[in-house]
């Protein structure tokens, strides 16, 4: 059985996944698992992030707290596969995508938090479009795991956006025009061609055969 | 239902908590719950730690990924216990003790990661002292949390001893000597004054009444 994107989902990112993406994924199964795997860890250490900047908000603290124990346990459900394929993990960089969103992050609060939190719901959001158009061309069992996954990532995404309504004391209209412009960088960054090849890159570049 | 130090712990342990000290526990509960929060907190980013320094290690890495997983959980129990209480979350630096344990670790590997395991373990066992020592002393319902902790401290305490024969290729011999070592100075802070009350202080120094 295949998920599909969950409407709130499509509504949400600008653009969807390029299928030159799509084929190229289904290619390099291995760099796709490893750079999911450094993914999970990096977003528990983003959720841990706002317990130690965030200290003083329970209901935020609370919930990164559960959401950075999730991503715990997805980490380790992507290593097992891995071990079971053969597949070392090793650390990766930041990938163009993760940098290029954390860069556009501003320094003075609350716009700060508010832009952290605005970057996870595009981040999960991604994420969770991404597991649901690759599933179907993954060996089965991965599949499976994917579509399982779809689920966390829909709700973490509803939870990014509820706290940045919530926790920042900005204006609707403010947030609404600033997720804007980052979807648009989102939107962007995984459209624009791309030399790499990451869980979050964007178009993939046509390797010139004779070169 | 009070559960006893496990027979484990006291073997392990040089020293066992000075009466002064659950005296002043007893006494100081706001302060024992926000430390006791913030210890949760830094052992999950300590348990993560060992993901980012030694990746490539799949049992260390599966183990250590649970064991943050478990802390995280602990940190959330802790923090709706002060919620219900009316205490208020701020992150704590470093106490003595974790400081001179930390100061402790030698910089070359594999003497490095021998350290910081048996410096976790320590902590896990001194911890689970703790916890079974004040439990009786405490409000029953927090008196019971704490004896269900008891059992997650000693088995992080023996992944730790584990890990640090199995990972270091050091003999047992040089692990036990180096042990003996640390068990020495980890005895020396809880049983040397120490002006601050902390989760893992030392023997609290008498305030002179009429200072």
């Amino acid at each position: 059985m295949t998920a599909a994107v969950p409407p709130e989902i499509v509504a949400f990112l600008q653009v969807e996944t390029p299928d030159e993406w799509l084929d190229e994924a289904e290619q390099r199964l291995p760099e796709l698992l490893l750079d999911h795997a450094n993914c999970e860890l990096k977003a528990a250490s983003t959720a841990l992030g706002f317990l130690y900047r965030y200290p003083d908000r329970p209901a935020l603290a609370q919930r990164m707290s559960r959401l950075a124990r999730e991503e715990l346990r997805h980490f380790e459900q992507v290593r097992s596969i891995m071990e079971e394929m053969g597949i070392a993990f090793e650390r990766l960089s930041a990938s163009r995508y993760a940098g290029r969103l954390r860069d556009s992050v501003r320094r003075e609060e609350p716009a700060h938090l508010l832009d952290l939190l605005l970057i996870g719901a595009l981040i999960e959001a991604r994420s969770c479009e991404r597991f649901a158009r690759v599933a179907p061309r993954l060996p089965a069992g991965l599949g499976k795991f994917y579509n399982g996954l779809l689920a966390s990532e829909a709700r973490h995404f509803q939870h990014y956006i509820a706290f940045a309504r919530s926790e920042c004391g900005i204006t609707d209209a403010e947030i609404d025009e600033r997720l804007d412009a980052l979807k648009s960088l989102e939107a962007e960054l995984i459209i624009s061609p791309d030399a790499d090849f990451r869980f979050h890159s964007g178009t993939p570049t046509v390797v010139d055969p004779t070169g």
